[in-house]
C-alpha cells in the first residue's frame, strides 16, 4: 500500500535509494520454468546507461545486476526474484550543499512535507537510479511476453520540441535517442547542445508500439489495460501526459472519423490504439508519454530553504541534458511489467 | 484483481450491467460517524443526469439510490456502505437487432473476445450507465474531502474543437455544459446540433481543479498521485489521454521555464499541476482528460458479425450525442475516489 | 484493507448489518460461462436457515437471495455478480434495551471502542445474520470447485462435550446435527434440550473434509493453503481455534510417527490432513474449527454500560442455542471460497 | 499474490532460497522517523540461532543482517526498508542424494506438483531458513510496537508431550527452550536427547502472549485480528493448529461460564484470549500455536523418487531434534508483523 509494489499476479517491487548500498526489484508471480538469466536483464539495463548518447551526463554507473534468488539452475522457480544493483558511483559529497535548500521541480519539498525526513543525497527514492530496478524487472517482464509473442518497441516521438516522423518500430538505436527518423535526430542533437550550453535542460515525448498483443486483456472496470498502463507510465517521475491511440487528438473528431471500422480483415484504423473499453482488441496497442525537462539544471533559480527563507540554486553535480533517450528503456519495461501482469491475470478465464 | 475495485484503504467496488435489475456500489474503508444520507449522493447523481442539457439523450433515467447498509442513524458506522440504484427505464427491445454485430468503437467486440460471453444490451459493463455507481460512491468520497477542505470542480475545457478560456472555478452550471466561458458554450451547443443533425457525435476536453489539498498526498514510487488519478480517469471508458498541469506543453518546454519558482509564498507558477515527484505540493491540481467522441452513432458504419462477415450498422437507440456534460460530475467523482484513498494513506505517516 | 473483502482472484465482499434493509455479497473474479441461478444458491442458504433443527431459534428467516448483476442468460459473464437478500424479520424492538449495555462474548464492547458508532441492534456486522451472505457467496465457488470436481462436506465432530464418530462424509442430514453419527447426535440433542432449560449456551467441532482436490494449490510462503483455510475459519465470529490433519495431536506426536509415509499408491496415512509445506498433496484435506458457546444467553450476567457502570444482563431475544449445525453450511462456504480462489491462482502455473 | 508478502499498510516480502546466494526481506509501509539499526534486528535473529540450545542442530549460521535501504541518519525514512542475510554457511553437497527422493513431511513433492521444478537443496523456499527474513523483519514492527506499549512474549508451553505450567511472562531465556517451568524445561531436554539418539524428532506448543495492546484492533468480517493472526501463524511451516484464548476448550464450555464478565476493572476471566467479533478488547492477547515434528528424521522412511518408484530415504544433515525454540522468535515475529499492522490500519478510523 505504500506505493512501492505494481502488479498483481505479476508484481514487482522495487527499494533503494540513488546514494544508498544498493537498490533492487523483487519480481513476484513469474510462472516456473521460463529460462532466466543475469545477461538476459543485463542487456536491458545497459541500454539505460548514463553516458550513452550526446544527452546524457558523465556520470558513469556500471549497474550490474545480481539474481539472489527465484532461479534453479537457469530457469524461474515460481519463486520470487530477488534483483540488486550495488551503487558503486554515488557521490553524495556533491549534495552536501543542498542538503537544506528545495530544488524547483523536484521532489525535495514534498517528500519533506510527506514524511518529515528526506535523504537529500540525489533525490533518494524520487532519483532516476529507482528506474534501474524497473527496467530490470521489465526484463523479466519481456521473457513472459516473448514466449507469447509479444514485442514492444519506444521511440522518441518529439525532443525540445523537435517532431520525429516514422514507425516506432523503425528508431535506429545507433543514432543514440532511439528515434525514427535520421534528420530529427540531428536536429535534437543539435537542441541538446545548445541547452546544455545555456545550463538549461529539455523534455519530449516518448511513443511505445506493442506488437502482437492477444485480444482480451484488461480488466473493466478499473482496471482497464490503458489505465493500468496510463498509472504505469505515469508513475514515472518525468511523465506528466499519457495519451492511447489517437489521445487528445480524438477529443476534436467526430465518432464517423474516430470510430476504427471493423472489417473481417480487422479494424481498417487504428485510433483506438489497439484498446476498446480497456481491453486489447488484437490490434497495435499504441501509447505516448510526455516527458518534462529534466529538473536539475545549472542556471540559477528562485527557491526556499526549508526553514521557508528565499533563497537562490544552481544545481551542480552531472546531471543529463534530457531523460529522452534513458526514460525510453524505462517506458518499455514499464509497458512489458504491466502487460505481462494483465496476460497472466487472463489466464483465469480461458479454463 | 478483476478490476471493479479501486482504491485500498477507501476502497470502491462496482457492480451491474447497464440493462439488469440494478447496478449499484459498496464503498469500503469510509472513516465512522461521517454525517451521511441518500440527499448527499442524490444531489450529486442528479448532476449527471441525461437529457439535463443540449447533448444529451431523451432517455430518462430516475437514479434514485438507496443506501442499504453502514450508516446508522445517518452516520456512517465504519462498516460497508451499499449503494444500489435499480434500473427502471431500461430498454433491452432496442438492441435486438445488435445482438449479432460488433459496434465500431465500442467493447462488443473485446468483451466477447475476453468472456466468450456478453450481455450485448447496452453494452453491459461497458455502458455509461456504470458510471452512476461511480458517482454515487464519489459523494461519499466528497464528504471525507470536505472535512478536510478539499474542494474539486470540473469545466468543460473544450469540445467539438472549441475551447473555452476561463478558469475551472468560474464554470457556470447553468449553461448546462459546466464550461467556463459562456461565448464558448454557445458555439458547443450550436456545433453539438449540427453534429445530431447528422447522426455523428463530439468529443471534448475535461479540466478538473482541486483546491485545498494538503500537501504530502501520494505515494512514491508506483502509487504517485498523479499516476493514481491517471488511472482513475482513464478507467473511464471515454478517456482517451490524461495530463497534469502543464501536460503535454510540458514536454516542449526548456526546466528553466518548466520549472516553478518556489518563494516564501509559494509556487510562483504551476507548470507541475500542484504535483512534484508523485506527492501533492500544497499547490492547486490540474488534470485534465481528453474525451473521444461517443461511439453509438446514426450514420452507417462498417463492421463484422459474430461469426466475422463483413456487416454495415447504423446504432438507434437513445443515445447522447457527447459525453459532456455528463462526463463531467463522473470525473470530479474519480479524483474524489482518488484523493479520498491518498487522504487516509497518509494518516500512517502522521501519528 | 477494511476487512469485508476475502481472495485475490475469485474475491467475495459482503455488506449489511443484521437489523439493516438487507445484507448481500458481491462475488468478483468468477469465471465466465458457468451455468449459475438463484436456486443454485437459495440451495444452501436453505441449509443454514434459522429454526430448522433443535438448536435453532424459532426467529423465521426467509433469506431468499437475489442475483443483481453478473449472470446472463443463466451463465455467469466474468462481471461482478452481485447477490442480495432483504432482511424481513428483523425485530429492532427486541434491542431497545441493551442499547446502552455490552453484551458478554459479544463485539459490542469492541466494536464502540474500535469506532466510537455502533449499531446496537443485533451486532451489526458482529451478527450470524452476515453469514448468510457468506454461504450465497459459497454457493458459487462451489460451482468452481464442481467444475473441478473437489467436493466439501462438513460434520459436527463434538458438540457441547460429546463426541461423534465416524467420517464426515457419512454425515446424515436428517439428523438436523450433519452429525456422522446417530448415537451422539442423539445425546447432543439432550444436552441441547438441557442448555435451553437452563437458559444457557453450547460450543462444538466442526470437521470439514475435502475430497477430489487436485495436488499443488496453495502459496509459499505466507498464503500456504493451511494458512489461508486457517484465516477464513477464523474469520467467522464463533471460531476460537482451527487445526489441520492431527492437529494438535501432531504436537505430541514423533517425526517417525507423524511423517506421513509416500508410496506408489499415493500417502499411507493423513497426519498432514492433505497439506505439505502449505500446498494441497492431492490428498483428502481434513480441517477442524473449534466454535465456542453462543454468547447470547438468558441468564443473568455480569457486565457494564457504556459509561462503564457496573450492570447485569439477561439477553432475550430469539437466540440459537448452539452455533451447531446453522455453521455446518458457513464453514463449508468458508473452504469453497478459499478453494475456489486458490484453484484459479493456480492456473498461472499452468501455462 | 504470490503469497510471499503479507500485511497491508505494514507489509513483509521475503525472498531467497535456503541455499541460494541470500535471503531477505522488503519491509514496506514503515512510518518514517522511526530510530532503527542494524543491531535493532541482529539482536532478535541471534535468538533464532541453530545450536543455541539442546534442540539445535551443529549447522552454524552467522545470519548477519545488513540493512540496505530505507534508512536516513539511523531513523526510518519512510520508504522500503531491505533487509539482506547472506548465506554463507549452506552445504548444498549434502543435498545431492536426495534430489530425486520426496522427503516425507516435508514440501519436495508438492513443490513438484506445484511448478513442476523445484530447488531440492534443504527446501528451498519452504526451509526454515526462511523463517529468519520474517524474523528480522518482526524486529522492525516491533519497533513500531515498542512506540505503542505493545510488548510481545512467546513461551514453550509443551515439547514432546510435556507440558509446561506458569505464565509466558515467565519465560527463562537462560533455560534455551523459552520455557516458563524450569522442572519441565529439564524433562523436556532429557526427551529431546531421547529422540536425537532414536534418530527422531518432535513437536511442541507455543503459547504467545502480547501484553499492552489497545482495544479496536482488527477489522471486520474477514481481517478479524484472531483471523489474521491465525493466517500469520499457520503460515509458519511447521505449525498444524492455531487457537485464541480458551481455543478448542472453549467448544466444551457452556455460555454462562465462557463468557467473560466485564467489570468496571475490565474482563474478570480471559476465554476470549483479549479479543471479541475479531478486535481486541484491551485485555491481553493469548494465541498458542501446535507445531508438527520436524519432518527430517534419520530414521528410515518409506518414500517414493520423482518417477513414483517406491524407495526408502534416511534424511542426515545436520537437522534440529525439535523445532522449539528455534520457532519461538519466528511466532513473535509474526504475532508483531501481523498486530504492527493492523495497528496502523486502525489510525484511519481515530481521525
Amino acid at each position: 500500500m505504500s506505493g512501492n509494489t505494481i502488479g498483481t499476479i505479476f508484481s514487482v517491487t522495487t527499494w533503494g535509494e540513488s546514494h544508498g548500498k544498493a537498490i533492487g526489484a523483487i519480481v513476484d508471480g513469474c510462472p516456473p520454468n521460463i529460462a532466466l538469466t543475469e545477461a538476459d536483464i543485463q542487456r536491458e539495463l545497459d541500454r539505460r546507461r548514463p553516458g550513452r548518447g550526446v544527452a546524457g551526463s558523465p556520470r558513469r554507473e556500471e549497474d550490474r545486476v545480481e539474481i539472489l534468488s527465484g532461479t534453479f539452475e537457469g530457469k524461474t522457480a515460481g519463486t520470487p526474484i530477488s534483483l540488486i544493483i550495488h551503487n558503486t558511483d554515488a557521490a553524495s559529497g556533491d549534495y552536501a550543499e543542498i542538503r537544506d535548500l528545495f530544488r524547483p521541480g523536484h521532489g525535495d519539498i514534498t517528500y519533506q512535507k510527506k514524511y518529515g525526513i528526506r535523504d537529500h543525497r540525489g533525490g533518494g527514492r524520487a532519483s532516476g537510479r529507482e528506474t534501474a530496478a524497473r527496467v530490470a524487472a521489465g526484463a523479466v517482464a519481456r521473457k513472459i511476453l516473448d514466449r507469447a509473442g509479444i514485442d514492444i518497441v519506444a521511440c522518441t516521438r518529439e525532443l525540445g520540441g523537435i517532431r520525429a516522423e516514422g514507425e516506432a518500430q523503425n528508431q535506429i538505436e545507433n543514432n543514440t535517442l532511439f528515434c525514427p527518423d535520421d534528420e530529427a535526430a540531428r536536429k535534437m542533437k543539435t537542441r541538446i547542445e545548445e541547452a546544455r550550453a545555456a545550463g538549461d535542460s529539455l523534455g519530449g515525448i516518448v511513443e511505445i508500439l506493442v506488437r502482437g498483443c492477444p485480444a482480451g486483456l484488461g480488466e473493466p472496470v478499473f482496471d482497464k489495460i490503458d489505465a493500468d498502463l496510463a498509472k504505469a507510465l505515469m508513475g514515472i517521475g518525468t511523465v506528466k501526459g499519457v495519451e492511447i491511440g489517437a489521445g487528445f487528438e480524438a477529443a476534436r473528431m467526430s465518432g464517423s472519423v474516430c470510430n476504427d471500422p471493423i472489417t473481417p480483415n480487422g479494424f481498417a484504423t487504428n485510433n483506438a490504439g489497439g484498446i476498446l473499453a480497456g481491453i486489447t482488441s488484437g490490434g497495435e496497442i499504441v501509447i505516448r508519454a510526455a516527458c518534462k525537462p529534466i529538473a536539475s539544471i545549472g542556471r540559477e533559480q528562485e527557491t526556499v530553504d526549508i526553514h521557508g527563507k528565499a533563497a537562490t540554486i544552481s544545481v551542480g553535480g552531472r546531471h543529463d541534458v534530457c531523460v529522452i533517450p534513458r526514460i525510453i528503456p524505462v517506458c518499455e519495461a514499464m509497458v512489458a511489467i504491466t502487460l505481462a501482469d494483465h496476460l497472466l491475470r487472463q489466464t483465469v478465464n480461458r479454463e
